[in-house]
């Protein structure tokens, strides 16, 4: 790598060292090129000498964001008696505890958390794919479990299924921590999350096999 | 009432029609207390001769919306055969009926329904009484349909429960068509809500009664 490469590299890391910064003391909204610019110590027109814009630069910061996160809701997933790994109940626990560790990291890295689903593009440019990409490995995290629990569903119905799972448990947490609709301690929060993945998962399950909650006859 | 408070309620009503109009087009974060005042024809500050501040004219607005959003889930609550309105599956039903009915409200209103979830209070003030309380009708459309399926609820648990149902299908209503995770139309979108409302209703209550999903014994 020639020096000019390389500097570039270092201020590329050091805007996306900052902008992450930024991000977890001020939120997305808090994030300005202006500022980025003047912490980053370069002149504003340089941080597009690195990034190709905003959106890219926040995005970049988001993926490490969502890598941490995957990682986070992984170890949460793999603590278990391995020899019960097959059972349904062993499957629908695992996404428990999925849900469970979704509140945990949501609730310590809120600002880097919201970051993922408040940014939007600008104008009318759509979500690159190496982003969409970088997403599916914490989706592929649901799908595990789910694919389990229902072999006979195929790879698009599990990946929209692993997602709607994932949509729900996120407006939940959202909502909660939000304290928009309840003011809700963490710990209330991730019993009523678990709750929630339980008897969606469990209920998915049910709703497929064509089986009703013990209706009178 | 004097000529000025006339004045003063026609101004408001001016201000909200205006405001309205703006986040239907622009979205919340379009909304700026300039632009207000411009089209309204009024000077900035007498904004603040009507409304204590533009917090308070963001809430009016979005009371507005809710009662607009709680009629017409209310609608789709209605519309059964009331023979059958005390069975299980009627009130499962109900809840999915909303869910589907919140699909079609939020797709038909994006802008005023996102405000409903964007908006923060500014500084550190908290979301004043009289908006929570506006709340309340639309979370009693998905108690009403809960209470009968678990009779035994207390009041608080209940409406910790039909605030998560909301949120989970919130959640799921929100990523569909902010398509961040997946490109989905709309009838498409009312199809798997109404699959995850039925799902969590279902399992919510085999959940609480102690059932499990036919596990391998």
């Amino acid at each position: 790598m020639g020096k000019a490469a390389e500097r570039r590299k270092e201020l590329a890391e050091e805007l996306l060292r900052v902008g992450e910064k930024t991000i977890r003391r001020k939120g997305l909204a808090g994030l300005k090129a202006r500022d980025l610019a003047r912490e980053a110590g370069c002149a504003l027109g340089a941080i597009y000498n690195v990034f190709p814009d905003l959106d890219n630069l926040i995005l970049t910061i988001n993926t490490r964001t969502l890598a941490a996160f995957q990682q986070h809701l992984a170890e949460a997933g793999l603590n278990e008696a391995p020899e019960s790994s097959q059972s349904i109940e062993a499957n629908i626990d695992r996404i428990v505890r999925l849900a469970a560790a979704y509140v945990d990291f949501a609730a310590a890295n809120q600002q880097r958390w919201r970051a993922l689903f408040e940014h939007r593009m600008g104008g009318l440019r759509k979500i690159p794919k190496w982003y969409i990409e970088a997403q599916k490995p914490l989706f592929a995290l649901v799908e595990k479990p789910l694919r389990e629990l229902e072999p006979g569903l195929g790879d698009q119905e599990l990946a929209l299924r692993a997602r709607n799972i994932f949509a729900a448990i996120h407006g939940v947490v959202d909502l909660g921590l939000n304290q928009k609709l309840a003011d809700m301690p963490v710990a209330v929060l991730r019993a009523q999350v678990s709750e929630i993945a339980r008897a969606l998962a469990g209920g998915l399950l049910s709703t497929r096999r064509g089986e009703k909650p013990s209706a009178p006859r």
